[in-house]
């Protein structure tokens, strides 16, 4: 990228009065200079099959190049016009839940021929269509996409040819399965049942797996179509999202985001978070960190809230914080969804940066010196590059064995774990990558964090042995090693081959009532020391006891342990902590490994981020994630405070007012 | 009416053994005059296809009427038989659920053609049969009569040309419903979707209003047919009901009362309420004054409660304050839901007069003194004429859009808001009346309540500023002309054109956290001082600020304003208040109103009804809803106190005791 | 029985790899000496249709038989294979819910025969090659067969069969069940109505009654088939379980156990409780109870829990507890659900004996002095004869008849109430026995608890009366006698015909709010002294009053009653009353039956069960259920604790540790 894109989504389509002059006058006074466009509204481009109509969209690209506003247009290919459900009722996917029906988004079979068919001849006629339009910088393929939860005969049919291709024998099968079990055994291709009912894990896993297998194969399939279309200097994105809590909570479940964004030139993403009193930042970096990893490099938010919802209504000062932040973490590009708020249908409380009435508002008003900031700084924010010493490894198939094995009472899932650890060393303000279970770079770090790695090869625990005797160090959660990657428990003592490193053994774990850690040795203070929903009992061979359990008869076994192991050190957390342990655990393990340094000694709400920038200078953001002013004495060598164009000293004392920012770039 | 009518329904096909005699025995010495019966049982009437026995029912009506005791002969149609759904399973309705089962009332397709025959045939028949009875004083056609959530394919059909008649062109559809949203244009009437998944709540909203009319259809029809037997003098009514939270809480969502009884002569209703310590008797206030709205006039209370559910035995002096209370709304019947407890099926618990026991019993008895009471009064209490200044403004369309659009966490719904105003009202013991958008009625009024009119016409919201210019007083609540007839957000200021008579505007709104009234303004403590659930941030025009909010961001937006606007004055409410707050506003506005009299000096419990006998006088009702004794200074002119037959004079201090009544007219 | 059986489930067939040979050694050093298999793993024994697999059986049945291990071989057919369901998809059950998946087990319909054609064969295949083995002491029919809710058309056409035999004419069913409400009046058999919607709850119960016909039908045929096989000294028998509510807590609502034990030549059951801190050994004394009620005499524990969930991994001594617990109520073996933990599938976390690991760990090691004891005092623990003078009457009924017609709030079901009486018994150490309606053995007990008997024939009620007028006694609680066997309430006064006996009557009934004991009359104190849930207006007519309720309106009602009728009492508790009050009641009438003796002195945690044993010598066990030391001090003749071989005189002062066991052989 040549700079730092500022951005909207836009939808001409939904206009209730014709206002694109004004609507491009009130972008350009915000410094707007992209807009996403034509990504939900198939039933507009193509009214009547066969029939095409893109004089809406010439029409906005016109005027969009002519009031120098970059341009991306998205497939409509997430959302299914009327005539096609109505002519083909068979593209609406079958679910566990029964057929589909028609109204909302993201209900068609995504290996459905006839939605195919129709699906790449709307892509090739839009995008060839508008190939050579001046204003367009790039494409995105579909939105959001996931399998929604396809589950029809068909995508039965060719499940079990996935599964004849990968298991060969179903000898083979039944036993890395278990079959036996209840009589699921299948003794005859011809008999394999319709997995939607199925009790086992594993082959719930497995097509879990395999579903996530489509996705990247509908993905990969629009790009190369695209590609054929795609000039010069375009790009081919798409636009990525999370685990949803109301907001954009964790791994997502339905994606491998990584085999799924192999096929795009840029990876983009959306990332919705809490606001007002619960704006902390965190989303916007665990999103980033995510979406750097896919390709490695700097990469888009295609959306994020402008206004949103009545809850998410920003503090003043809040939109400006979260747009620098976005940079902080690598962004190349922030984009709101959406301009304008909907006056119709299901998104009409989710509001845009502009309200219902197209006024200008307190939000909008803030947009404009955001816009302005990023034009005139978009040459030392550009193309961060972010060097982190810490990652952390997440896996599908941890979360999804971990979906058919909950934890007792189901209130805490793998992205709970994640989470509890991610959030914790964001606090710390430790710059994390994220790896996954096939990257060859563990190398790269010198600490990686593994919560609740449920499902997992042996070669993939050996790899991780392997990373600690060459000095690594990790931290482990329970749960870790305990199967394999067919989820099936491990017939070794448990936590599998990661005993090595972490030199500990169980065979017994309970569910902890009043159970905290002996002699509070994290110094949290009696309401943190608890230990919660899930305990193993460890017995240490050659590790180092950390913590162990305050009960009447498990004292005698350990709850949190660190072995050194060659080189390095393995810690492993048996038991869900409360937030102030895991911080405490990893301040150990990031001063084994030689991390903690100047920017440790600042605390969350206060946060730093930083990079270096195209000229190969330091970039640091400071960002003070509350309502008060906060101080801090400013550790690093002499540099620029690029808003205020102060110079900013080593040892200075600077004042951040609340949801404030400096951005430090070292001379 | 001549007298009051004092009645209960009488099953007797429920009856585990002949005991008519004995029932009517024991209904003459409670003063029973009018028994409802035969609409719960097309099965007994009709046991086979065409094959007809009325014998049962010509028994009760001459031994009823050999007893001077009147009848309402229900049409059956409400509950199908056996034979019917064996020979035609297609009359069941198809719901959004899926088809129906047989088993439960009031889960046919009410346009099915199928079942229109039999309905009709049965009709005929009954009604034909019966016509000439002398007992017969009139005819209820069907009972509780909803849409049953009907949807079809022939529903679906219908509704599709209802829509090509209502909008003409699709042009006009996609733009006013805004369907270009997530491709759900509609760009050729083949195309039209199955309502069912839609996500549109335009396209919702309007079906809502469309299987609303097939309500008030299928009574226009039924009507039509018993009018054809009607003999001078006879009467046909239909039994109407509530939104059901256990028990009649608010407007009913799936009728629209008022057109649905345009074609009845009389309306009536059924009104079940807390009882014991619950009993405010704020839902036989509220369902009277709905229910007198629907004819102008008085009107019966088919159903209520005796002893129903084991929370709901009426402590000694409650059902004789319930019977007093449906008279002092204006009902010129009060009919128990029903005369004995029925011995099996779903309805065991829901106790009648007489227990399983056919004895007497304490709830008996007292029904005896009611009945009594009733016979001695007859003359001074039937067709008493309500004559309120105030009134409010209910509608079907802001309801079901607010079932679109909820506010957040779906806790408080439209009917919560009705009541929140209600309620005040009622204790504040001003009377009401309820007036819908259609009214043409507003300027009878010197203040209407108006609570969250969300979705409303541009002329509806003139009408009521013209109403304001004119000298009225509007009281509006938060969300109030948001959204158009065709629930569209408006592309204007906030809030729509009722900005013009509150004098306010806003585009912005947020979900109150721990947010209060700036200084306490209505003095109500700090408990009821606060913003619940939904705040908009108004910013006054030309209005006065009553509350502002207390928030460090939000603080200098105004939460209630009252404007004075021509001869009137306009108050909006722009939070959802405690009642505590509510009452407070609601009292500045009466006052403004002139309508603070003498009756606002008594106070909940202490509750005061009034309106003109036949004779011209004036009747005052009052009531102690409260469990102790409570004492009243009588402010009016001389009169007598019917009960007891004692004068009573002005200034008198008066003692009620708990559950009390007495009932005061005018000399 | 010659010796007690100390057991485990044995799956060879789930096993990750062979072990066989370690395995049984492993059972031997604990002790095990009997396995029970086969019964899960249809689609083993029988990989296609008509294709059978026995070795892996047979080489289970030699190395045991080697090993001197028993084994009990279950028929296959409650799990059944994939070929089955592919093949022949109309096996799988419809239920309310619609048509069945393949996945789980207990999914198909038990009256399709087709179903019944494959499971004859693999029955007869199986035991016929089995039948002469030596290792083999006996057979398990099916397992804790259920009826699956199955209710497809042909279930509905044999119910209607079965409703003509049993009522003869509609005019009689219409009447019984109250058919005519609401229309549901059948007047033709070919009319009747699917039972799947209805809302009549006599239908709706009848419906449960035949359901549960199906199953003592389906076990009394897959029996008879047995038999066919079964050698001299092998049994039949059957696995039992409880209504699950996370672990047996009551009557089981879908099977009548005593119907469904008549062909069965041994009762089995399962019996999975709470442990840890939450182990009363409660459900292991009433399961025992109920199980030795089905034939009369000793019992088969066939499976209970070793390590199971996280929240019952036991502490160390509760599982030797747990396994003289069943032996103290008579059980002649105890079998471990399971040996081994498996390592997929939906039990994963249901631990067996073993670890996924198969290395010892603590449970297994306790297990081996629980079959080291078993094995030394097998001549003086089996066949343990129990000799009760209390009985508890439990109802399928009844149970059912409370599912249709549920307390107010639905918390409070027919096994609370059954529950809330036998435990409290259990704390006071009184034995007990389990009668059902049709039993001819009151008047083997001097006291029968009668919970909620809220559906019972005219002849029930009767026998109930001649019981107490022979000088028994009774302790019923509300609801009791209120409808008759079709749920037909009662047209008399309540409660029914033992009004005679109880000396009182009433007619109202109500849900109490706020309300208690007028005086604490049995002095527990306010917290304990609560009304819930539901009270009866009583009115004495004869008996005294034990308790009136404190309440401004219903205080002159009585609440508990206690009357002297005939040489006998009746005591009435027409409320629910919390256990404290509950516990004040019973003792007050086990005092009165004369059965307070000197073991009731012992209190909870300290529990007390005694019997005879095959020398005529009285056995009594002493547990101590917490995890503190308790003393007793013994009051019965001299005699030996046959644990530690010592003598223990009478008045001698024992300890028992937390979770303690004595066990004292009377000289």
């Amino acid at each position: 990228m040549k700079e730092l894109l500022y951005g909207v989504a836009y939808y001409r389509e939904y206009m209730p009065y014709e206002r694109l002059d004004q609507d491009i006058q009130m972008m350009k006074d915000a410094g707007i200079n992209l807009v996403r466009i034509a990504e939900s509204t198939w039933s507009t481009h193509e009214p009547q099959n066969g029939v095409f109509e893109f004089s809406h969209v010439d029409r906005v690209l016109d005027a969009m190049h002519e009031a120098g506003i970059k341009v991306i247009v998205g497939t409509p290919t997430y959302a299914i016009p009327t005539w096609m459900v109505k002519e083909h009722p068979d593209v609406l996917a079958v679910t566990p839940k029964g057929p589909g029906r028609y109204g909302a988004r993201q209900i068609m079979d995504i290996t459905n021929p006839t939605y195919l068919f129709y699906a790449e001849r709307i892509i090739r006629k839009l995008i060839g269509h508008v190939q050579n339009h001046p204003a367009i910088i790039g494409y995105q393929v579909d939105n959001e996409t996931k399998h929604y939860q396809t589950a029809g005969s068909n995508v039965q049919f060719m499940f079990v040819k996935y599964m004849k291709d990968k298991f060969g024998t179903l000898e083979r099968l039944n036993q890395e399965f278990g079959l036996d079990y209840w009589s699921n055994r299948i003794n005859s291709w011809e008999d394999f049942p319709s997995v939607v009912g199925t009790i086992n894990g594993s082959l719930g896993a497995e097509f879990g797996r395999f579903q996530r297998k489509l996705v990247s194969d509908f993905l990969t399939w629009q790009a190369s179509i695209v590609n054929e279309y795609k000039q010069p200097g375009q790009f081919v994105t798409h636009n990525f999202d999370f685990e949803w809590r109301g907001f954009s909570f964790g791994v997502q479940p339905d994606v491998d985001h990584f085999a799924a964004s192999a096929s795009l030139d840029i990876a983009g993403v959306d990332i919705y978070h809490p606001s007002q009193d619960g704006l902390t930042g965190t989303e916007i970096s665990f999103g980033g960190d995510v979406t750097r990893a896919l390709k490695g490099t700097n990469y888009f938010v295609l959306e994020t809230q402008a206004q949103a919802f009545p809850n998410w209504t920003p503090y003043p000062g809040q939109l400006r914080l979260q747009a620098f932040s976005h940079l902080a973490s690598g962004a190349n590009m922030v984009s709101y969804w959406h301009w304008h708020s909907i006056h119709n249908s299901a998104e009409t409380y989710w509001k845009g940066l502009l309200s219902h009435d197209f006024e200008s508002n307190p939000v909008y008003e803030e947009a404009k010196t955001i816009g302005r900031d990023f034009n005139r700084l978009s040459r030392h924010l550009v193309n961060l590059q972010k060097l982190n010493r810490v990652a952390m490894l997440v896996s599908n198939e941890a979360l999804t064995a971990m979906e058919w094995f909950p934890l007792p009472g189901r209130q805490v899932n793998y992205n709970d774990i994640v989470r509890l650890m991610y959030d914790e060393l964001y606090k710390m303000n430790i710059g994390c990558d994220i790896v996954h279970p096939d990257s060859d770079m563990f190398e790269n770090y010198e600490l990686i964090l593994v919560p609740a790695l449920y499902a997992a090869s042996d070669g993939l625990l050996e790899r991780l042995n392997t990373f600690v005797r060459n000095g690594g160090h990790v931290v482990y959660t329970f749960k870790s090693g305990f199967a394999n990657e067919h989820v099936k428990v491990r017939t070794t003592l448990q936590p599998g081959a990661i005993d090595e490193a972490c030199g500990i053994r169980y065979n017994m774990f309970v569910e902890p009532k009043s159970v905290s850690f002996k002699g509070d040795p994290f110094e949290v203070g009696p309401e943190d020391n608890t230990v919660k929903t899930w305990m193993e009992l460890l017995t240490p061979t050659t590790a180092e006891v950390l913590a162990s359990y305050d009960h009447p008869h498990w004292g005698a076994y350990a709850a949190i342990t660190k072995n050194r192991y060659g080189k390095g050190t393995a810690t492993y957390i048996g038991c869900l902590p409360s937030s102030a342990v895991m911080s405490k655990v990893l301040k150990i393990t990031v001063k084994d490994a030689g991390l903690w340094g100047e920017d440790q000694d600042i605390q969350y709400p206060l946060i730093v981020k930083s990079g270096i920038n195209g000229q190969g200078k330091t970039i640091r953001y400071y960002f003070n994630y509350s309502d008060r002013t906060e101080t801090l004495k400013y550790p690093h060598a002499e540099g620029k405070e690029l808003l205020s164009g102060q110079a900013v000293k080593q040892g200075e004392v600077k004042e951040l007012t609340g949801w404030g920012i400096a951005i430090i770039e070292e001379a």
